[in-house]
């Protein structure tokens, strides 16, 4: 990290991103490091996730987005912790023939989202790479000293619960892809532009962080499938989980390409990108976390209750579904 | 982060990088984060920085030797900053076509570095890529509130301190691209060796860190360039320079290239990757410093003094020189 005027990258850094650097810790980008103050005796929450061109987005989306998404993906990791943001360091690494207005309107994004998410930029680092471009992201929250909701520690008998709506994303995705399937999938210009702009930004839960870290027994973030998302968290807590399919909570839209096409159904319930909250929630919490997300201003549904056992199961119509592919993976 | 051995990038994390997570925070890389609990009373100090192929490494480098440079350039600004090291995350981008054996090697380069310099790893994320790989790490570390050691912080008077030796790294690199130029340089085999090994492999200072955050009035790490860097230490901290060249520490391999090509003096003085520590030190507390360097077994010299003005000069035989570039951009 150097921006000390000497050089191109470093005006550059100066120009699009010192602005977005108001954080005392950040020394406004000019030193070798920044430095947080940790609230007295919490514990820093610390996670990183990067998009990639042509991997986690497509090289022609808006630039101003690619920055937004970057950041909201890791602030949703956050949220499923409970922990507040306290900022972020980013890694942006950039190919040849880059456009200076492209990396004005990145930053802009990302700098409109670090207010509203009140997660300043302390820091990073800026390379030229002969790849396609890619932002690495690591950000930095608090929760109380040894409060990090995790994983591992849902119990047989908690509610599941799960944020916002599922399966837009991953819809949004293959419209991106192919606009041409909107039609075979009957959505009105709308409902397209609503499962696309679902993808493009996710709407990450930092909202309802205070409420996992009440209520929660367990939580994770639905990033890679509800369905392999949901037997991680099961995995990792030593539970099975029994899904009632038709509570899963899905848009309008989501429910018009299924009715055209039913076997988005799984494509709903595996494929990636949600950024919602899974939690499991023990059953006398559980109307106080609904109530919680309520106030916030944030669907949350219960969608069924964990079992001893292994394995997540998600019943639709009484049949138990068998997927596929569960869930998302680079290998 | 996901590493519940639900898919092939699961297995792998779990195969090379679990091992690795020992710190009761990594969760055993099973979680969506990480959790720290900072030393009371300290900043946590972040500082990110990577490495692509072809752009920092030569993508036929000894993979255990990327992943341990990876580690250690992130060392050394904590080192520079006066920090002991907490941990470190990972976000590692792999070609298609990659090879096991190489992920392998590579984890078991930077698990012995994260050993060696006490420095864990917390967690991380890996992907796939289209493009070159590459490593992006952000290290944390602590010093007692408020005293990280700044760049901006030097006072006219104080003395010019540098550890190590200088300008190896940017010798070994023009070596590790062209082997035959060790023939103009009438380098030795041997000589030839210890230059690229330095730029393979660079020693960072965290044997001085305490000596750092005891003795120095500010500090940065040489990573692109003596020149270049003292510039934007005195930039930051509106003072001057005079530095005496005969006494920039050169090792005896660099001493023999420069007789060989003089040219070669303005590579030492302005090329990358030393991985030093250049500090300002107050004149009453210079032989402490130097004191406390020698007792950690790194030599640290005094190399000239901070004046009133601007800009570092570097005085050779009574003139001062001029370099074509100071330091190293990527833009």
């Amino acid at each position: 990290m150097d921006q000390n005027y000497g050089s191109p990258e470093d005006r550059l850094i100066a120009r699009y991103f010192r602005p977005l650097a108001k954080h005392p810790g950040a020394f406004g980008l000019g030193d070798d490091a920044a430095a947080l103050t940790p609230p007295p005796g919490s514990d820093v929450v610390l996670t990183t996730d990067g998009v990639i061109a042509g991997v986690h987005f497509f090289a022609d989306d808006a630039p101003e987005n690619i920055g937004r998404k970057a950041l909201r993906i890791n602030l949703s990791d956050l949220a499923a912790k409970g922990a507040s943001p306290l900022g972020f360091l980013m890694a942006v690494a950039l190919p040849s023939g880059f456009e200076e207005t492209w990396l004005a309107a990145f930053a802009a994004g990302i700098g409109a989202d670090a207010e509203r998410y009140a997660c300043p930029l302390l820091g990073g680092d800026t390379d030229r790479t002969p790849g396609p471009a890619s932002v690495s992201i690591t950000a930095f929250g608090a929760v109380p000293h040894g409060k990090m909701v995790l994983r591992s520690t849902a119990k047989a008998g908690d509610r599941v619960v799960v944020t916002g709506k599922i399966g837009d994303a991953a819809l949004g995705f293959k419209l991106r892809r192919d606009r041409s399937v909107a039609e075979a999938w009957r959505l009105s210009a709308p409902q397209s532009e609503y499962l696309v702009g679902r993808y493009l930004l996710p709407e990450p839960r930092n909202a309802l962080a205070a409420a996992v870290l009440a209520h929660a027994s367990a939580a994770m973030d639905v990033s890679d499938g509800l369905a392999g998302d949901l037997s991680k968290l099961c995995r990792a807590s030593g539970v099975a989980a029994d899904i009632d399919v038709s509570r899963v909570p899905l848009s309008e839209a989501a429910r018009a390409a299924i009715t055209a096409d039913p076997n988005l159904l799984e494509t709903v319930l595996t494929g990636g990108d949600d950024y919602e909250i899974v939690l499991a929630v023990a059953p006398q919490k559980a109307d106080a976390f609904l109530a919680a997300a309520h106030a916030a201003g944030v669907t949350a549904v219960d969608i069924g209750q964990l079992t001893l056992g292994e394995g997540a199961r998600f019943v639709h119509n009484g049949n138990e579904l068998s997927f596929a592919r569960a869930s998302f993976s680079h290998f």
